[in-house]
């Protein structure tokens, strides 16, 4: 059963936006959900730009509080109001974000009409959000700011009937669940059909980790091993080793390095410094060492499991 | 003399942005001074679009606490101090901002290496800023929160001494100074000579008003009358001239009445609800009540006395 995972690219730059780059921000298509991760300024206008249904996304996940990790919030929220949106809203965020939201509405004598669910995000792993088909895990960073980054995990999912069983036996709809599930199936006549003999199995499980600013870190490794698709930060060349560290960044070769250890499918870079004006630079250090990466750019869209 | 006076629209659509088109914000170009005038969602990017130096504004006008006006402003703010900015800043806003701002660096552990001086503006007609060529006085708009418009005049130049009568005359470089600015000369055998005998008046003073949002009024209309240049806002075409007045915006119309009744040299309309894609449609409506009609579209440079 094809089941929608794809990551829209919406910002990628450093600190700093360019005329055409844009700082952090992620639109994940998961099943039928919609998950904005960070918010840089610009983030509806992106929306917007990409033709992205901003009213459906329902949780919005903020790694850190600089600025360009939740700057385009504010006007987002405002916006959501204006089109009048009535459903609830989840923001998962460190501690601080609540009073500079409720500070802006308050100061703009606005009262959005939805309710604004705060969750505050504490040091340690922890399952942030759940649903049938999808987990998210926080992963801690080592950057300035508490930081933290998100994975996101597809659960296993049902097995498939094999279509000639169900064409065979008149199998009751409530049963059907239930071997999907993974029961054995028990005929009229009291025979035993093993699960693994009349089902196949669904598609695989898929993965995604978003490391967004850290410095090199083998803190979260044991938590993104094997994942189909990492997004790790690369603000700087590898020349910039020292500055990145200083800063609590990622050169392109760290990132690259962190994507080996954890054995994932594909890598991507992102959170480039403004001061590159050519990425293909910095993509080929990356390669160099995990030869499986890929440029995040604006606009792009990525799927873990490809 | 030739001196700048020009007005680059970064932004000019409503409340809610569009792909293209940008929440409020202008910079205005006067004499070798570059002012910021709101500072909408995106100001920052628009600013490296147009090629225009960020580094240089020194005084930014905020004309109220809606969102579409000013949430550019922390991330220039971040911007501006990550480029190593040293000199002080003049923002001039509605009582609210420096909270705001303040809340933003504090959380993100950021001391700006520059100095923010926030002059809160406060009811009543106010000169703001003054230097020798310009002065900014306060137009106080009828909106939902205090909103205040302003207007930019140029002082009256120095005049220019004719050619013919420096080089016939050995005038000290003193006199020229006060010549200019409107003396006699008294040459050393006694005889005067009238300063409009020898001085050609200077350019003509210029100037303009920005009106930012606000209901149809004529609150302020003594104080842009005769103005060269008039931006104001028209929100909505004419048929919506209820909703207009409940939201306290004003229509295509209305805007080009206060034009007509204030005699000003042109009239830009802006602030344009992004429901609009047909811009041309509000500019007619415009033009048939004040025919000098223009928009402020993203990009566009305009001048007063044009």
């Amino acid at each position: 059963m094809y089941r929608k995972f794809d990551i829209h690219i919406l910002g990628a730059s450093a600190a700093l936006p360019t005329s055409q780059r844009y700082t952090s921000s992620q639109l994940l298509h998961c099943h039928n959900k919609f998950f904005l991760a960070d918010c840089g300024e610009g983030t509806q206008m992106q929306l917007r730009r990409f033709k992205l249904p901003m009213l459906k996304i329902d949780h919005i996940f903020i790694s850190h509080l600089h600025g360009d990790h939740y700057l385009g919030l504010p006007g987002l929220l405002f916006t959501m109001h204006l089109l009048g949106r009535k459903k609830n809203l989840q923001i998962y965020a460190p501690a601080g974000l609540k009073e500079i939201i409720e500070l802006q509405f308050a100061v703009s004598s606005l009262t959005p009409m939805f309710d604004i669910h705060f969750n505050e995000l504490s040091e340690g792993r922890e399952v942030i959000y759940e649903d049938n088909n999808i987990s998210v895990t926080t992963l801690e960073m080592d950057h300035r700011l508490p930081t933290f980054g998100f994975l996101f995990k597809e659960k296993s999912p049902l097995r498939n009937i094999k279509k000639e069983f169900v064409l065979q036996h008149n199998i009751p709809q409530k049963l059907i669940k239930e071997i999907k599930a993974g029961d054995d199936y028990v005929d009229e006549q009291g025979k035993l059909y093993a699960n693994h003999e009349i089902t196949l199995p669904g598609y695989k499980a898929r993965s995604y980790a978003l490391c967004s600013d850290t410095a090199f870190t083998h803190k979260f490794l044991d938590q993104i091993q094997g994942v189909d698709l990492l997004y790790h930060e690369a603000t700087f060349l590898k020349e910039m080793w020292e500055i990145a560290a200083a800063k609590k960044h990622s050169t392109t070769t760290e990132a690259a390095q962190i994507a080996h250890y954890a054995q994932v499918g594909k890598l991507l870079i992102g959170h480039i410094s403004a001061r590159y004006s050519d990425l293909e630079v910095l993509l080929q250090e990356a390669r160099e060492i995990f030869p499986n990466t890929f440029l995040a750019e604006e606009g792009s869209v990525h799927q873990p499991g490809d």
